[in-house]
């Protein structure tokens, strides 16, 4: 029997195993058209009702109201760190970023080739958790303020929503907890993610935006960037990135049969407690140094050894997990150390799974 | 039995059904990883061992030089229309396009947004060819000449690299034609084109640059759009359109066994034939009208019914071809009439099934 494989990569990420099959029974003749998705004309009837119940799915699930578009680009987040200012710094030519790790910190760096930006919480080298909102400075005169939901990289997540000063539209990138939580879109001017986290693979990004933010991109916005055009075109203005939209909707489909939102979140909870409990219960074996109120319920980022980390332990215990079909536990390489991504598609007995590796790894290398 | 379907879509279009099938088998354990490639993450040995793979056999049929690099991006075409100007108008901020159908067109329109358009052959109503090369006008200053080697919409296709000012980069759109003949990639400074015609499904855009073209991106180019980065991290700069590229992958392999380039170019030339034969010999029935220079062996386009087309005879051809299985023949919106697609993945059987079916179709509606 082939080993059991829990992929804890950070993205690309695990598919649930019934989405996978159902996209390979598919993928050959696609909802009785007799063709394959990748084949079908996207100027088809087929296809239109095809989008139009992609969209129905992630409508029903975060519950979108009527007056936000929802658009199926290409590009994924790195894409939108463009396209957020290209298309809202227009109205004061400012933007507020609250940077809070690397993804949040490469937006704010590429929005200022389109605009000035302000940095709302004071630069630090490392990254250890959301910074009291009483050291937050806005600006004034922001077009818009911007956030990232839950840094991948560094394993930080705002679990509530940021309080921003009122009028000003709030942007958000959900890239790695997208559909992982109920989300209160009324809170926000836009949310965008790239698929391949939680909610499906590489090559689709998936953007709601409120209505009254179209219709000021600058006259240098590329068109495939360009929210204005793609919801006028119900993002067919040109070939949409259709098999990764077929696996997108298979995903959230998949997601609203387990229970939809609320579940997604006990799941999260449940998961992520599981490997903190374990480094807290450590004596220091394990460790991490996110703020306790900001740690990821996605990303649970650690370092191996008494100390704040041993290089030559964590390469053991890779080594160790990979050999049980514990794969892809590698930190980022800027911040070294070990990361779990617990993303919708981990199941509880994967988690289980690492965490008794865990628990016995401690015990055959604890000093 | 389920019918025999023959589709002729212009984009996203057939993909041969033995790629397909590979594709089916391996989409749940990639290469004996136990992952799905929609899974494996991008910074794996094995996701890099299967980029190197995918770019080798770009590389050996278009026997593309040392000096040329070969990216994988997102956006398609149109993507491609803002990263042209983006990263080489710089020069001299002025640029040749040399337009003969909507695609080009529309690739100068966006050139426009970023620096100085200059149409070199004069502006038409309706494009019925390659205007004749003694009527064109370079600007000497022009950074690069741009063209559309097959218009997709129009049916209009350059046989011949067109001679240009020695020194100016050539650069060309190949979406529609890319890997169905033999390409001198020396001549060129830039090629590109969108999989979902001849080489995979929508998502990737596979671009061949020469090196020499590389460092000079306007700052305004956003990242995902910058040739410079997308070399320097070998397209990883960001999560890459993975499934995509790994059916561009399966698609080129297949190219490769069933002869490579040259032989493509056989079966093209024999399919184009076999239905503009059709066309020439139906006494007016059916009527093309390009130039028969640069008619294209990718896209027949053609008008039903005596005297230039009539559109209820063009429903009821759609109707009875529809019936027969040969599917997604409606020309493009803009033209109207007929488009048969005969893409690498059209089989000669393909193409006779419908040559059949015309035959027919005029000896039951002719006058």
């Amino acid at each position: 029997m082939a080993q059991h494989i829990s992929y804890f990569s950070p993205g690309p990420a695990k598919i649930p195993d019934e989405v996978l099959a159902q996209v390979q029974e598919q993928l050959i003749n696609f909802d009785t058209t007799g063709v394959s998705i990748m084949e079908l004309s996207h100027r088809s009837k087929d296809f239109a009702k095809f989008m139009d119940k992609t969209e129905a799915v992630v409508r029903d699930l975060l519950c979108v109201p009527d007056n936000y578009r929802v658009l199926f680009m290409q590009g994924g987040g790195s894409g939108q760190f463009a396209a957020v200012p290209l298309n809202l710094i227009s109205r004061t030519g400012k933007a507020d970023y609250i940077v809070t790790g690397s993804w949040s910190s490469k937006a704010a760096k590429e929005a200022a080739k389109y605009g000035k930006v302000n940095y709302v919480v004071a630069k630090t080298e490392r990254y250890i958790g959301v910074p009291d909102r009483s050291s937050w400075t806005f600006d004034p005169d922001a077009s818009y303020v911007y956030y990232c939901a839950n840094e991948t990289i560094e394993g930080v997540e705002f679990h509530d929503v940021p309080e921003v000063p009122k009028g000003v539209p709030l942007v958000c990138d959900m890239s790695s907890n997208y559909f992982s939580k109920p989300v209160d879109v009324s809170k926000y001017g836009l949310i965008y993610g790239g698929a391949q986290k939680n909610i499906g693979c590489a090559g689709v990004t998936l953007v709601i935006i409120r209505e009254d933010l179209l219709g000021k991109p600058q006259p240098i916005c590329p068109t495939i960037l360009d929210y204005t055009i793609m919801s006028k075109n119900k993002s067919l203005y040109n070939t949409p990135p259709s098999f990764a939209i077929h696996v997108l909707g298979e995903v959230l489909a998949w997601v609203k049969k387990e229970g939809g939102m609320a579940e997604m979140e006990r799941r999260s909870v449940q998961k992520s407690k599981m490997i903190y409990t374990i480094i807290d219960n450590s004596s220091g074996f394990y460790s991490n140094n996110i703020q306790p109120r900001s740690r990821s319920y996605m990303n649970v980022v650690f370092r191996v050894g008494e100390g704040g980390g041993n290089e030559e332990l964590e390469k053991k215990f890779l080594e160790k997990a990979a050999h049980q079909g514990l794969l892809s536990l590698k930190g980022h390489r800027s911040v070294g150390g070990i990361r779990a991504s617990l993303y919708n598609a981990i199941t509880i007995d994967d988690t289980q799974r690492l965490a008794n590796f865990m628990k016995n790894f401690r015990e055959e290398n604890k000093i």
